[in-house]
């Protein structure tokens, strides 16, 4: 990715808001699917949800890796740039701004269309309480993870099996998390705008937030103290510019 | 793909009626499977049906790729005419209607051979009604996104990853989208021909389809925005002439 | 594989009996674990027992692929042999006799040794009567697509892909053949002996065996009709000798 | 991996504890999800906890496989030393003893952590007693197929493969076993630390250790029957060092 001239900025915001919007479709559209379907047994309920989202998260990142790096997270946007300030590799600040903002009104977007597509009122407000000291330290093990994941594959040469790594340790997540690991700050906010099986409650999400913040930091301790040796420019594959 | 010969029309046009065929056969009879093994939870046979579908179509796409880019879907066939009319790659107008004749006629191929293997009547027609407005968005998401992502891969180089990658697009849209994503027309005709568990009521395929070609030339606008750049031949990769 | 030494014969048969054991005994072993932990839910037990062949078969065409070739299925070496006898090719008719004989016993042992782990008398005769028309298509169908999947991908240069492949359509044809696609007379032999899940009746072996190779000559039909230039020795990709 | 230099001990060790840490806070973590939403069915939750344990144990070998070879398995690391005893490559004894303290404790913290994940008392005791022959001989053929797919894997050039390959090889074993596979002498004494689906009570954890032991050597034995001829520094993919 590193020789190639990186596409626009516009067009990677763009796909960053357009794939930001078709996770949390998928995410949000296959639970109400979920509820529908499985009154019976919540467990089942989060096969079904699980499920569709590693299927579609993998593919969602090879369409737009290519374009904007396929972050989708303020998290891994806001790593991309610490792993990188030093050697000028990596998003400036206010190129996660930007991108932050994408991913954030994509998100929001996203969760709309999927209460629409299931004949849903378009605008909702999620009433499905979820802090609790459990699910903390979850979304900090997931997001930490996460970070981890996709630094170390960046820093070995392997970024090419991030869409099928990134979405089997999100798939893992739902599960061994307590709080189904949303792990992504913009997903987080998208899942505000629907009271349905994948919903957050507004209340809820600022310690999810801060909580995926502290895990990312957490990751890159894990990225320097694992993959301490990124080769120059090592950065570019997980973003062109 | 680009520097061999490709194989004759007739061969191709048999390749894309057997493989649509085979399709159908994989999504009507776990279809059937589901609906006799799993009365008590919709969900479960909607897991289990789209389970096997991703696996049998990524397996359908690896058989026939090489023979005649593995369509089985008049909708990438009509998108791969447009994309490369002006560099006069990809399918002819003439081919694109060969194409989608073999397609239609594989599909009820199959449904009445997924019939056969149940020990069902040959002949059905389906009464399941599926229409609503919520329906028609998935359609137009879900064929959209399979554009997207064919050319995706195509214009970058990475149509190997294609067998997984649609099946796995295919498997998540079964999920967000509360039409189940038949995201084809073929098949749409072809799951007329069953009045079981996959089954769709004629009245109500129009609509699909006329929703699954608005996805397609909505793909095809997502393919310009987000791929815009496509090497001369590109569309070779997805089928071969 | 065809440009290195095969490995000797003796070390072949034994790779084909200790693989088809093994499948034999992941088909026969997950069978009854379903069958004891989901009394409720008939198509759940087969999404247990599918899932779990899917996940061992390709790891033991991983295995024994490069010592054997990997069939564990009388259906395909007898291919094998039918394919590559112009050109020299492919086994023997002998080692079409022996290898069937160590995959016909393998699959004995593997039956026995499920029946071990869970627990079971080790000598068992299924009951599970299974002929029916709609049965024998769809062995019929699944043996067919099998012997079509492994030539396409030998033929065109991607037999890497056959662990994933090969065990991906077994796991389609769990749910879209009324028979749950035995597709091999070594299995189907092996699994009249333990009266579990996955059992088959003796009475009803002859018709499923006589499907299966029926379907693997249609197989090797449609292999002509759409993969027809066999560059010389490409079977050994399939076999090495 | 064999031409680079190797990471340093610390880090090698380190490396395992936190990958060990990880894999079984996926397992009992994932365990304790499914206990508490699938009341209903043991099967149900038994493919929740595999499915989890796929997906996580894949994606944590892929991110510590280049740090320490992700053996997180004392058998894997005692196997390391013996295959590789006479050529000096692999393991040293005395590493195979800090790997496994480091895998030990890595797997206690795992459980703890799974605990309070899920808001449970952190310290606990399984109860949960699971020996008898069947589970002894499944546990036996379980490690003995990992350590065979492992160096079949390295001897053939195909390591790459095996953060899938190893992890489709348990979500197997956890269905073909009646015990659902351990395959661990370190997780099996993490998992006593949790009274909760996962857990296993400390009177059956010697018996699966020494039948891990054993089918750790049988598969020794089978990899010098199936995979004779060792490349000179083969097992340097395993393990770098």
């Amino acid at each position: 990715m590193s020789d190639t001239i990186a596409p626009p900025l516009a067009r990677r915001l763009a796909a960053e808001c357009v794939g930001t919007a078709a996770l949390v479709a998928v995410v949000v559209g296959s639970g109400i699917a979920a509820q529908q379907l499985s009154p019976a047994d919540g467990g089942l309920r989060l096969l079904e949800n699980s499920t569709a989202t590693v299927l579609g998260l993998a593919v969602l990142i090879l369409v737009f890796g290519p374009v904007s790096g396929a972050h989708f997270n303020p998290a891994v946007s806001l790593a991309d740039w610490l792993a990188g300030r030093r050697t000028r590799t990596g998003l400036t600040g206010s190129q996660v701004a930007a991108y932050s903002a994408a991913q954030i009104a994509g998100a929001i977007v996203g969760a709309i269309l999927a209460n629409l597509m299931f004949n849903q009122s378009a605008g909702q407000i999620s009433t499905h309480d979820r802090v609790d000291s459990g699910h903390l330290i979850g979304e900090i093990v997931a997001t930490a993870g996460l970070i981890l994941l996709i630094f170390a594959l960046a820093r070995t040469g392997r970024s090419a099996l991030a869409p099928a790594a990134v979405a089997a340790w999100i798939g893992a997540a739902y599960w061994f998390t307590s709080s189904t690991s949303f792990a992504n700050p913009a997903v987080t906010i998208g899942r505000m705008f629907t009271d349905t099986f994948a919903g957050i409650a507004p209340a809820s999400a600022p310690g999810f937030i801060a909580a995926q913040l502290i895990g990312a930091l957490l990751g890159l301790g894990a990225v320097a103290l694992f993959h301490p040796a990124p080769p120059v420019a090592a950065d570019d594959v997980v973003v062109p510019h």
